[in-house]
Formats: C-alpha cells, structure tokens, sequence
C-alpha cells in the first residue's frame, strides 16, 4: 500500500569527524522516502527551487526499493532551496548548525497532485501544525496517518500540534520533544502523556540510543540502537528510522497495529538508519536492497532477544 | 557458587528532584552484594570507619536472598567511613557531588578472611589498580574475575589498569571509562578495543540508555535499560547491574561464558538496577525477591524481543 510523505528536501553540507560532504543531497524526505521505498511504494510532496539541481531529483527514484513517485516533487521558479550546513562534533550525537537558509520551507506547501490523495498512509513530516491539520484533510481515506514535530512548533503553537496529536495514529519525536511537549522529564511517562493525547502509538527516538514505542494499550517496546562500529554521517539517521517503521506498517496494509507489529517495524527502522549512518548524505541507502535489511533485523533480533 | 565482593561501603546524603535522604547506607558493595545476593551467596570485604552506625551493619544481611557473609567487614578504629553528598539535576543522568569524604578508603585494603580466600567468583571493584592486582593474587581457585574502575585510575595508572584488565576475565564499566580507557569515541569500536586486551567479556554501561555486552568470540549483545516510569534515586544502579549480572553468571558455576548467558545475565542486572532506582538507597533491594527479578525479567524480555 502506497505511502505518501510531506517533508524537507535539502541541499547540506556536513562535517564530521570522518569527512566533509559539499553540496550533496538532504532534509527529512529524502532519507524517509529512501527508507520506506525498500518496503512499499512512496509518493512524495515537496518543494525545491529553481537551484536544486538535477541530479538531485534523480536520486529520490535511485533507491533499490519500489517506486518513488516524484509527481508532488515542486520545481519552484524565483524561490530557493533550502540549505543546511552542520558540523559534528567528536561525539557525534552533537552537532552544530553552521548556516540554515530555511528559503522554500518557509513560503506555501506545495499542492499534492489529484492522483495522491488517495493514499491511506499518511506522515505528515515536521512543519508548522497549522498545516499538518490543512495536509490531513486532503487524504479522506487515510488509515494511518504518523507525525513528526520539532521544538519551534512545540513552542509555537503548542494548541494546534495537540489537535494534530489526537487527529493522527502515530506521533514518532525525539526525547527533547517529547520532554518539550508533555513537560515532563522521564521519557516513560511522556511517551505515555503522548498516548494520551489521542494516537495510537507513540515513538520516542534516542538516537545513538535506541527508542522507546508505546501503545495505546498501555504496552511498552524498548530498542537498542544497532551497535555501529562505522559512523561516518549520523544526518538523518532518525528520518530513515521512522521511514523504515512506517514503509514496513504500510506494506502490511492494516489499519490497526499491536505492540509486536509496531516492534518490528522499529526494529526495521532501526536496520536502515544503521546503514544511513554508514555514508555520507543517501550514499549508503543507494547501495543496499531488502535482504540487506532483512540480514540486519535478523542480526539485531539477536542482539536483543534475552532466552 | 558464592561471589566475593570488595568495594566502598559508605554513607550518603542524596537529594533527586523526587526528595532528600540524609545519611543512608551507601557504597558499591551494599548495592552489589544486595543485587549479587538474589542469586548466589556473597562474601563481603570492606572497610568502614568506627561512626559506622550498627543499623547499617546489619543492613548487608537484611536482603531476602541468599546469606552475605559479613566476616570480611572490617570496623576500624580510628578511621571515618566514606561519605558523599550527591545532588541529581531534573535531568537525572547529570548528578553533582556536594561533598566526598574519601576517609577509610584511602587508607590500607581490609584484610581478605582466610575462608575467603577459596572463592572461584571473585568482583573487584574500583580501586587502584595496583591494589586490584594485589587483591587478584589472593584467590587462587578464582574462576571468573570481573573488574570496575573509574577515570581517577585510568588517568593515573594506565599501566596497571591494562595489566589487570589483561588478568582478568570480564570488565563491567561505564561508556565514558570506556572512552578513556581506548582514546576511541565510538563505544562498540572501544568495547571491541577492551576485548582485544585480554578478557573474555566487556560490558559498557549506558546508565538509562541500557548496556552493550562484548564477547571475545565478536559476538555482541544490546540492551536498552527497562523503561522505568518511577525513578526515585539513581545511585547504584550501575553496581546493582554489576551485581545482578555477576550474581547470575556466579550461580550458572561455570569456567566460561557465551554470549547468550552473558546477554541473559545483563538481562538480570538490568532487572535488579530497575528496581534499585524506585527507592532512596537500598531501599526497594530490601523489599523484593528473586520472583521480582524472574518477573521483571521476563517483562524485559518481551519489550525487545522482536518476532
């Protein structure tokens, strides 16, 4: 079952300990759409402008997954793309933004072509919650619908990211966000304030280590992150995890998700940002397939299982 | 199999954002002999200065598991018992040391009791290095050695700290140690780099972001801390962890490990330190039996466990 993803397209320029990458491609869609491609058909909204190049646009449909529908891709004259520069430091779960031109982020959304508004899976990438609301009700036959937040809009407009909270199945925020919108300090019990503002799940990401999912029913999933010896570029690392998790829910055509499914789906969220991180920019994700991830659930399912 | 125990026997005063509690019994020993001994006997060496206070004698034997043999628990005369007044953040990975009282524990090591001196599981906690090796060659049966540390003697002593990490078979630290022990800031590639130097298992503790366990054989097991919704004190969580671990691996009465007896054992210190976390102290360690550790064991193992 198609998925559709609303979200940033970038052009970045990041340093890290391993390297620096000029120029190359990213924002949040790119990496989500990547991901979720190696579990189901990805439809993509998003605006660019006239600078993004070319072969940038080629590489949303250079993954080794299914296919990834750039119709919603908007090439917009007289506006820029955005731009991100950021620097890692020695420990790499901290980083510096160097630059940030927000350009085409912050003009309107680009419209979603007829021919997607059909699509049942919805995630509705970070942008203000005014217009997650708007992007909801242009998909009447949405089943699961999954958010993603960040702090300005947290802070912002706390009223209307509480509606969009109860309006979707899935809310996937890292630990500050979390702590940011319950005002609560230990992540069980924000995780669990989430759940009970209306989702059916919720996921509190931790980066280097690991996530928390929560459920409705009051059950709890804990994941490690993969234990990666190879970290070159940690950019988009949780945008691949919450790509993966929602690709592979959405290649189970479901409406309704139990804890054990949910799991899983992270686990496999957690395969692909293991190989993000392994490369600079999408690098990594172009080279892999399936089976690769197949091979690292597996490896990961033994990691964690206590017999 | 019983397990000797040598660490720091103290008493503290620890403020959390959750209340206050003055003078209690703390120390590594008191929470890893209390976790160790849901699992296998214990035996006891430390020193204490001569304001020891009975009550917290006897709060060594007050566990509901098996016996700790009390006889290595040397009341100086003339000497002060360690003291430390610690304070946690809202954030309760970061803690302040008010106050430290080092007292006895820079004094001479307490005397190992003759029947002592037959254990086949033995734990060294922090200590110089050189007294580590010292308190090593006191147990010539010894079967299974496993060791702690702290920066304060990896900066002082490399020397020796390699040496007793080369002697003996498993090393249990936290990942900043880590770090510092391998100049590597990736802790699966400083976790490998342990290994390397002579053991047969690494652990590098997370604190509430779980553990890795590193094998010889390269096998590697990852697990997140129990999601704890109630969080009272942190200190000694990463002791009573050792403690369970060990105390597991000690009651299994075997030469070597692999890496899913090692993964079930973290499993168990995982459950234990759960717990330690719930009360100031060892408060909640007084409370439970072993059936809450099989029970909240089996929880963990439902959480990660990916199907």
């Amino acid at each position: 079952m198609s998925l559709i993803v609303t979200g940033s397209i970038g052009i970045d320029t990041i340093e890290t300990p391993q390297g620096k990458a000029d120029d190359v491609v990213g924002g949040s869609s790119i990496y989500f759409a990547g991901a979720a491609s190696f579990f189901t058909p990805v439809r993509l909204v998003g605006a660019v402008g006239e600078d993004f190049p070319a072969e940038m646009e080629a590489m949303f449909t250079s993954f080794k997954g299914e296919a990834v529908d750039t119709a919603g891709l908007e090439r917009r004259t007289g506006s820029k793309t955005f731009r991100w520069h950021g620097k890692y430091h020695e420990n790499m779960n901290i980083r510096d933004t160097l630059a940030v031109e927000l350009n085409v982020l912050i003009e309107d959304l680009p419209p979603v072509p007829d021919h997607f508004k059909d699509s049942r899976y919805v995630f509705l990438a970070c942008t203000a919650p005014s217009n997650q609301l708007q992007l909801l009700e242009q998909f009447p036959k949405r089943q699961l619908v999954v958010m993603d937040t960040i702090d300005l809009y947290i802070k912002q407009d706390a009223e209307n990211l509480a509606k969009v909270i109860a309006a979707v199945d899935g809310v996937i925020v890292n630990d500050d966000e979390a702590k940011l919108i319950t005002g609560e300090q230990n992540v069980v019990i924000a995780g669990q304030k989430i759940v009970a503002m209306g989702p059916l799940f919720a996921v509190i990401k931790k980066g280097e280590h690991g996530a928390i999912v929560f459920h409705r029913d009051g059950s709890i999933a804990a994941l490690p992150a993969f234990p990666a010896d190879k970290v070159i570029d940690p950019t988009g690392a949780g945008d691949s995890f919450a790509g993966g998790m929602m690709g592979y829910l959405a290649s189970q055509n479901a409406k309704s998700f139990d804890i054990e499914t949910l799991k899983k789906a992270a686990g496999y969220g957690t395969a692909v940002a293991s190989h993000t991180i392994e490369d600079f920019s999408v690098g990594r994700l172009q080279q892999i397939t399936r089976a690769n991830l197949d091979t690292r659930l597996d490896q990961f399912a033994n990691m964690v299982r206590i017999e």
